[in-house]
């Protein structure tokens, strides 16, 4: 029996065990799975570009898991009423290829996507950092706030979205967090004074959605929708000008903030990847004026530690579909007998 | 909600539309999509070699749809009470990147590679062919035999595996059909007098289950168990004697019983790839006495085709499971409202 977790199974998961001790747990589950950085087999995610949009699948593996997952970019999807991006995957046993779990994962990489920016935060913000600001109240905007919260004792949060309705809907459901909310009219108002910068805009193209006049000493900026072959929020000047880390080169190469960066100008202001402040290998913060900034693709590492955690919360909570969709068979060779007899009407 | 077929699924589809016709179908599917090969764009599989095995992805897509497949290889398995292979996958709308399918595949993995088998055989075999040989009676052999009654008027069976079990037990399965069947002491008594042989063994390594001086003329041999690196069943001579078909070069260059052959060489044996035959853009036999090959190591497009008739027959006979596996949202980005509340916790 292979375990389905579906959206609701999801939210009772989360409803039982609280989301501030959920994003506690990830952030532990990432922190051990990014410190064994070197056990694990990565491959950039294998991309198929098609008509409307990408599809893709994120494999990764060790010596107990192999873990993928399907994602799809569609974003005109909004026009029919659907989601620009969904997502699904599964989890499996290296030992014998079983897959453990398949879970939805549409909001899952929500919520992994936002804990691995507070884990850079966690190594790259002020650590008195009590001011928050967001530029881009979509789906993602959220999840950033809360997880940030696990790592710094957020006080205020600035945000901003050229879409009001957005906005709107931002304040309402953060509203309960007892969060100071500051509406800002624009980017640049968001900016000021903020210790820290998640930008998560969706828009295709260079554009310049944080300027570089605006970035002052100190800040740490997570940059998230940078994360696509033309698509970038930041100045270049901004990205030459921080202290960056990446999640893993042979991919955000092609698809982060980076992109624009020579390979020369790559050795020159990429400072090291995540893992490499998890183990300590390389030093985050060592200055109350440095820039930092976070250039984060979403690496498939960070949706094997989320679903090694679900794995383990649907186990505790038992909650989740078990369904036969691998054969039980006492002869493996004997395949044919899962048709019941009806192999020759 | 995204469609799932588990086993159980499956079996009651095949009962109701019966196996036969399940045949018939799914090689009307292969040939549909294998004429329109240039259609799809195509990669070998993504392979992940773990410590006791092999666990592969196998995306394909065209305009409109995107199919993948899980599929793993673990050769141990069976001493803890496991399958060698297990496989699920999806069948997903390019238009929107949602999947509409979610579907077990291990049962459909064995059924289209004999189906695939048949579809070369009807191009390569004698049109007269009545004589059917399978050297392993594994999980796939009566597959074939099933399918190759969609292709040609079969009427005697002869079999072998090193393994009594095995053989009894394919016997037993078998008997139903009304064919004559022949159990035979070795692996050349099976090819005696065989118009079509189909040979697929476990075993690593390279061996001659099949030896060259049994190969005569008129025959056709479907090679299954030549499909990974440093696995081959068939002598090289029977390989440079033989009008040889594969699936897709890119592939199969590295795991068929190519495998062996230099790339000059491949460019003077291999004849052409299935989908040529069946755009008639290469002659299949073109004399009694033609030794032909269909070299299979397994193909995505294989799956896209099978999974595109499930996918029909689910709902014709409106079979499967609806799981909420993909948000239903009206607004896009009100992800976090997924959570019902409960991300204060």
């Amino acid at each position: 029996m292979t375990k389905i977790i579906t959206i609701s199974d999801l939210e009772k998961i989360i409803a039982q065990h609280g989301m501030q001790a959920f994003y506690l747990d990830l952030l532990t589950f990432l922190k051990e799975d990014f410190s064994r950085w070197k056990s694990f087999h990565k491959i950039p995610r294998v991309a198929a570009h098609v008509p409307n949009g990408i599809i893709e699948l994120m494999p990764i593996w060790d010596d107990r898991y192999f873990s993928y997952k399907y994602v799809n970019g569609h974003p005109n999807n909004t026009a029919s009423g659907h989601l620009t991006v969904v997502a699904f995957g599964a989890f499996v046993d290296i030992k014998t290829g079983y897959p453990l779990l398949l879970s939805e994962m549409t909001l899952l990489t929500g919520i992994r996507t936002a804990a691995t920016s507070a884990l850079a935060s966690h190594y790259l913000a002020r650590k008195e950092a009590e001011t928050f600001g967001i530029i881009g109240t979509g789906a993602q905007s959220e999840f950033q706030v809360l997880a940030h919260q696990a790592v710094r004792k957020i006080k205020t949060v600035k945000y901003f979205d050229i879409d009001p309705h957005a906005m709107k809907r931002f304040k309402k459901t953060m509203e309960k967090t007892g969060l100071d909310l500051v509406a800002c009219s624009s980017a640049e108002e968001t900016v000021k004074g903020c210790d820290i910068i998640t930008v998560a805009t969706a828009a295709a193209g260079h554009h310049e959605i944080l300027q570089d006049a605006w970035v002052k000493p100190g800040m740490h900026i997570n940059d998230i929708g940078g994360d696509s072959p033309g698509k970038t929020e930041l100045s270049l000047d901004t990205v030459k000008r921080a202290k960056v880390f990446i999640e893993f080169l042979p991919q955000t190469q092609f698809e982060g903030e980076i992109q624009r960066l020579t390979p020369e100008e790559r050795s020159q202001y990429i400072h090291g990847e995540l893992w490499e402040l998890v183990t300590n290998e390389k030093n985050g913060r060592t200055s109350h004026e440095e820039i930092t900034l976070f250039d984060s693709v979403g690496f498939a590492l960070e949706d094997y530690s989320i679903l090694r955690l679900v794995l383990n919360l649907s186990k505790r909570y038992q909650i989740g579909t078990n369904l036969p969709l691998i054969p039980e068979l006492t002869d493996p060779k004997n395949l044919i007998s899962l048709l019941g007899g009806h192999h020759t009407g």
